[in-house]
């Protein structure tokens, strides 16, 4: 058993002083600070000046595009994509997507994210990778049959889901179209089938430019949503991600069906100049993750980052101070993205899976302590991580990874 | 003599593998990293995979206010004013103010800043201990005749200016009224003939609220930039903070008189949901700097974090992806700062004051290294800085400060 001490903090309680407690994967329990020897803890980790909270759900993530950094930086959009991007994704080797997606797991594993939901192609080596360094990782493998493109055969992507199902503890498969204006109707339908019987969460683009929305309507007719509707796509599986240009209605539908919409701050602000309304969709009543996406555009892969920068562009959508709280949205990063991807975790509570960060909060600028969700939203980094912990196992621990025996230098 | 070794990347210029020598207080020359054996420094530092880049100048700052971090998170601005600001500033010692200045400035440096602009209540003491700790600091005393507050006195202000001009390499007194709505246009036209004959710097908040642009207008009949006209103040050594409410025709006047703007992105954000339009605040000519403004709403001071918000919030204000380059915005921080201050700092070039960083980029968030400006722009944090030199002299190294003999837990 494992114990780690210090202020516990999740999106419903503050503990201060406390141990969360720590058997085999789960949550065991969680107990006042002074308790922590009568339950004789083979390790303890943490003490004062430490928050416990819940390891950061990365909802939208593309790990392996690590290659890409900072490449085509401040290129329009279009241009990006038709020169950079697309051109270096035909050169893809499985080498080459092992050595860079154990970039961008490791990177995510050390800035506090213990769940990514990925969308790409060679899921196969993704998953691989994620598996032995020790993150729990959603994988999709990117399937369009609209375009042409070597890497995103819907064959093969429902073999990726079907080798996958039930295999592992940390991997789960996903079903993962592109978007909607580059996957047909009836392969949609079929995706959709699949989901029903497998239980499978669907994952795609959705509404993340003009040109997307556009051709949608062009082809079918219909608004984004419509045609997921169509497809019978609509429900609590669904993992939307951006959704920078739906409507209203279009909100309205999603909180009905009980799908998630995954908001991804710094890409789309980069992109497209914009993002959705974050305070509406939550009005509306739709559960919403959050995302970093692909490190290029956005940088970094750290979460944090991303729930600061969720809040911040609420405010100045609304023209208005104080649009979501610090609580609200550290919760989307944690129970929000929990309940995107139906796993009993972003909360630290008996019987949740053990994914949790231990925060080093010794540095000034977690003075003064009074309140911990606006430090946790306004002052720490992905740098404070002192300790990552995935499935119950420390899987990052200042500058090592013990799973895979190697420090940050090896990386 | 000592070289800082690695890639050197100022907002002019790239040179892979380059040596920066430091004789004193100044770099003496950037040769390529092979030379520097023949120079025969007593120390190097950095190497490959390490970024040496001019210090951040964070233009606009309350350092002391780390002691209201967190309080009132979430409160309407108002309140937040009235409950929780003023009455702990009516609350300050000279004590208290040290011990918070000590933690903000310590703070600073460790995240990459090697020059505060600071404005505030008990400006001797925070002079005190920026000089102990070696930062470079604009320190003003906040002064206001309009509003009644026990610590904002004029003629103490004015003493403390005397008193520290001229003496320290360190520490620059500034002239710090407080807003264009809490000063008479009197006091404003004594603390503008004292700033003309000293050839010293204004450093005042400048249209920041809705409120403070209606009082001067009641008042006046004045528009804020016209006020300052009016007492004589517009020049280049006006640093004007915010700027949320300005004209466009404010902004060319500020252009015409080569004043700066200081722009607080997180800041006014929170507070007011709201900045400046920093495109075309670029475009009519004005010098920009980029400051954190206070720890309280703030949070961390890294100003790292802040020159990415400032691309990002240009994208969201057009409604344009790519609106200012991460070379721009780099500057604003560096170069920007610097001719706000008018300091020779902000490039590394040969004369110039050696206030450098080392960033430590062997992460995962800095692979591949193809382009730096968007590395250090849109993956660095302040917690990548490995050592911070000011005035020549390394003043944070990896959680130590060598000039007071204090490690990071002592903070």
């Amino acid at each position: 058993m494992k114990a780690l001490v210090g202020d516990v903090v999740d999106a419903e309680k503050v503990l201060r002083n406390h141990a969360v407690l720590v058997e085999g994967k789960e949550i065991m329990a969680v107990v006042p600070a002074e308790k922590v020897r009568e339950f004789g803890p083979d390790e303890v980790y943490g003490g004062e000046g430490f928050f416990i909270i819940p390891g950061l759900i990365n909802a939208h993530t593309h790990v392996a595009m690590t290659k890409f950094r900072g490449l085509g930086e401040d290129m329009p959009t279009e241009e990006w994509l038709g020169k950079i991007i697309w051109p270096m994704e035909l050169e893809w080797t499985a080498r080459e997507i092992r050595k860079w997606a154990r970039i961008g797991v490791m990177e995510t594993l050390m800035n506090g994210s213990t769940t990514i939901n990925d969308h790409y192609f060679f899921a196969e080596e993704i998953a691989n990778e994620a598996e032995k360094i020790g993150i729990r990782a959603f994988v999709g493998q990117t399937v369009m049959d609209l375009v042409e493109f070597p890497h995103a055969d819907p064959e093969e992507g429902l073999k990726f889901f079907k080798r996958w199902q039930g295999r592992s503890e940390l991997i789960n498969p996903t079903l993962a179209p592109h978007a909607t204006n580059t996957v047909s109707l009836e392969l949609m339908r079929e995706i959709s089938e699949l989901s029903d019987e497998a239980n499978a969460r669907i994952h795609i683009h959705l509404a993340q430019s003009r040109a997307e929305v556009e051709e949608v309507k062009e082809r079918y007719d219909l608004r984004p949503v419509e045609y997921l509707k169509q497809a019978g796509t609509l429900n609590e599986r669904l993992i939307g991600i951006h959704g920078v240009y739906l409507t209203d209605e279009e909100i309205k539908t999603l909180a009905s069906a009980g799908s998630t919409l995954v908001h991804c701050p710094t890409s789309n602000v980069k992109l497209e100049g914009r993002t959705i309304n974050l305070q509406r969709v939550l009005k509306a009543g739709v559960n919403v993750g959050l995302g970093s996406d692909s490190p290029n555009p956005v940088g970094i892969l750290d979460m944090f980052l991303e729930i600061r920068k969720s809040a911040l562009f609420a405010n100045l959508l609304e023209e208005k101070a104080h649009v979501l709280s610090a609580r609200e949205v550290f919760k989307l990063a944690t129970a929000g993205g929990a309940r995107a991807l139906g796993i009993k975790a972003g909360l630290i509570r008996e019987g949740y899976l053990a994914d949790l960060l231990l925060i080093n909060a010794r540095k000034p600028w977690f003075k003064p302590r009074e309140n911990p969700y606006s430090l946790i939203v306004y002052s720490a980094r992905g740098s404070d991580v002192e300790m990552t912990v995935v499935n119950g196992e420390p899987v990052y621990i200042r500058g090592t990874f013990p799973r895979i025996g190697k420090a940050l230098e090896d990386v």
